[in-house]
């Protein structure tokens, strides 16, 4: 039947999405590796799969969404992965955060074996997710992209396509990331600054996330910054430091130098070193920026 | 009479903020480097002064918005300088982007000669000059804030109280200017990148700039940045890079290390020295982090 | 017989390390990629071969010398390559500038396979090479460093030992090489601040290469840098590119923030992006310090 | 009487200067802040002066070697200052390490006032200069230069002439100490990343600084930072972060990008506000890249 389709992560933003697919009337064929985390959805529109390869058998779509590239090619490429089982002509949306090689190597391999692959990664945190507001780019072949629609429109505010080429959607989640992180980084100095100079810093949080930079990125990052708050954690910095990497292997691959992007590299790494890799990424800059100037 | 004040610096923001300061009716004692500036201005609102001095004469108001601390410190403290005329008691509104020592330094000599000095900087271009929209931040004496207060309102959509401290409203201003030429850069090499790797700079500008970044200074500065547009020029790189210097030196007062600043210092800088120094700053950070790459 | 070994690499360095071997009386079988290069060597003491196989075929010892990691990878485990022919219980000793982590892996390769493998990279130009003036960093099993021993002898002034584990003379060969590439790009920032000022490079060259910085990589480097000589190309810089990404990979894989790292590979990112990819290392560093500056 | 001398600065190089005078024969009217330091020297050849005008009263020549520029300013411009009292006609040896601009400044007030200034600022710690092995730079005018040979040969093993201009040695001195500082992090960050990849950070500073960087710099500093041995304190970093401001502005003044000045600003920086002010400069840097690693 047309409405089953593989879903296979279910993580901070998966388990959203999965359930906003269910209340689309989709049923899912759930794979993720700590599979009581399904127990979360309806049972009546759930199949409990054991291994990536069940949940894209008979399907004509599988999502995925998972933390990194390595991930992403073991479930798909693995012993028991999606390639063993997915039909042909079925089509893989891959809305994980990767590199454009990796979309790529998989919509070549993907083509081999007479199946689809198409990028879709996306923007917003749990609470986008939640509520359907997520950003969801996709690039790749025209028929792909017909054929996810439907599907990504039960996801996201918008879909939008940035060509042909299988990579570029993960270029922009990419380049996204970099200028999110960019702008914390800015404000964990600028706010700084201003706490040395003797002002309140949420004052000037308040001020720039209200005039100049209001926007809820200024904002909600904003605030989190201006007030030391690292917890409840959202999003771990050694995931931030994977998307630093991304974003850096990208500058060298195409030759395009980013000293912002050296610096974020940089403040990233280091806070791995530290062992700050569980904490939130919040944690990693703002502290970062805090023990630099001795406060 | 109360509605006569003192205004120094016909620049582009300059400009229009006489031109409101006449519509809420104040009369002006208008002096500016070049005098011939104040024709635009309605006569009948307006006295053209020779000097400085002259522009101070017998108001309880003076606005200077000057070039930088140098130009203030000269007008001020200079031969024919504000100080030689402008009576006891009355109020210097300094709106220049200057230091934040420049603003302690005049503080104290105003106060020794019987008058009060105010820094009341602001954020927003030429339009928003015009149209009443500038923001305006001011810190400093009670008294001389409330005494400013009805003046600043005929010119922005809000003043902001950033406390007791001389300086303080120029530090939150640096820091705004900062962010400002950060957010340039970002989008600069975000769309470098994307670029390089075969996007659409202005589709991938115009996406951030009406998703999670829909914010003028990202949708303006990154839709100039995006298509390469550097002209006309309406902020200099010159003055981008006094900007930047000051940040930089308040980073070293305040013994803050700032990765951004650095990085960004060095971009204009390297404008300058490239000869560079009059165009617009969007062209010294996008034509900078283009060369970088190649293209 | 025992003073057969194989060899393969005719760069540079390597058509260099050739003759010494010859002179120390060992018969070479040769394999590069243009064979025609082993003209230059006497034939009476070598063995012309069409394959990295045919070279390593019933030596006791095979050395390689080439360009990156792809390459000796593919020399060694591709088709036609090393591993095809190595005898068991031969040694392969790798001079290359790689990474730790292609030393370890083949390292395992060549166990699996009953033979073995020795990181024995190098320090030194050609002309170092020709005069048996070449540092040699070794580090591995210490059986391959006794065989290899009275080889390497033949080579360099000095063969030194950095223990046991596969790849750490690899580590120490690109720290070095590291640390040369910011010796150079210390000395243009320094040269290029002396010539704006009004002085000259070259006696400022010339003073601190015979006081304070008196060894050849001060003033070598220090002399062309200063007179901005830049041919002939002595060692390119995509090779040296190379050589900073394998320094910024290890900062990154062992968690070690590097400032200068990142400099430098901005530095040659830069270079290789505007086309300057086939210039000696000099050029790269010299001309991208001076064109930052405007001169 | 020709051989006595006014001498102003007593620090860890100045009193070994002063000794060294003192064996050549010299008379020597000195003065320091903390006077009682001169009882360290032989008192037969030493009149202890309450203030600066005091010392340089009815000398020929008066060397100074102070702190910073403000220090240099206030002993020389200030109330009972050098100028107070310094003969027509007499000489300034200025040694300090000071800014060009200093020099500058000086050169033209001794100019009005008849008498002359010398830039001669020198390379060498404390047992160099007991040694007299400190390499001394000097420029501006030929007559002073000429008058000022006798004296400074008595100081050191060599008298470098930077040329005609004021400030000229004082570019020498600064670009030379940033070399200094640029060799000891780029060796931390080699050491450290040799650490964290399981070698000996001293065999490694060892091999480097008994070949390819075989200079007292890379050995001794080397040693230190491979030890992790920061006492005692020889430097103190807030003096090397006032070497950096120097180099830093200098970048400015002349227009000159320099990304490893940027880098050691950062870092000596980051150290002063960690309150690392009074250690070891070798420990601001060799301490700064292990906690960035975490180790």
């Amino acid at each position: 039947m047309e409405k089953k389709i593989g879903f296979i992560g279910l993580g901070t933003i998966g388990i959203h999405m999965a359930q906003n697919l269910i209340k689309s009337g989709y049923h899912l064929q759930v794979y993720n590796r700590t599979l009581s985390k399904a127990d979360e959805l309806d049972p009546a529109y759930v199949t409990k799969c054991q291994t990536p390869a069940n949940a894209a058998e008979g399907v004509h779509i599988v999502i995925t969404i998972l933390s990194d590239d390595d991930v992403l090619k073991e479930i798909t490429l693995g012993n028991q992965g999606i390639m063993e089982k997915l039909p042909e002509h079925a089509l893989h949306i891959s809305m994980s955060t990767v590199s454009p090689e990796t979309s790529e190597h998989l919509t070549l391999l993907h083509e081999e074996a007479g199946s689809h692959y198409l990028a879709a990664p996306l923007f917003g945190r749990a609470e986008a997710a939640e509520a359907r507001k997520l950003w969801i780019c996709v690039s790749g072949d025209q028929h792909a992209k017909d054929t996810a629609k439907p599907v990504l429109d039960c996801l996201g505010q918008g879909v939008i396509d940035f060509g042909e080429s299988a990579g570029g959607a993960n270029v922009v989640k990419i380049a996204g990331n970099f200028m999110i992180m960019a702008s914390m980084e800015m404000m964990a100095e600028a706010y700084t600054l201003a706490e040395k100079n003797g002002l309140d810093r949420a004052q000037v949080a308040s001020f720039f996330g209200s005039t100049l930079f209001n926007v809820p990125i200024f904002q909600n990052y904003g605030r989190a910054i201006a007030n030391k708050q690292y917890e409840p954690v959202g999003f771990k910095s050694k995931l931030g430091y994977k998307d630093a990497r991304l974003a850096f292997k990208l500058s060298q691959t195409s030759q395009t130098p980013m000293p912002l992007v050296n610096a974020l590299h940089s403040r990233l790494l280091s806070a791995v070193a530290k062992g700050w890799g569980e904490a939130d990424w919040i944690e990693a800059i703002g502290r970062g920026v805090s023990e630099d100037a001795g406060v």
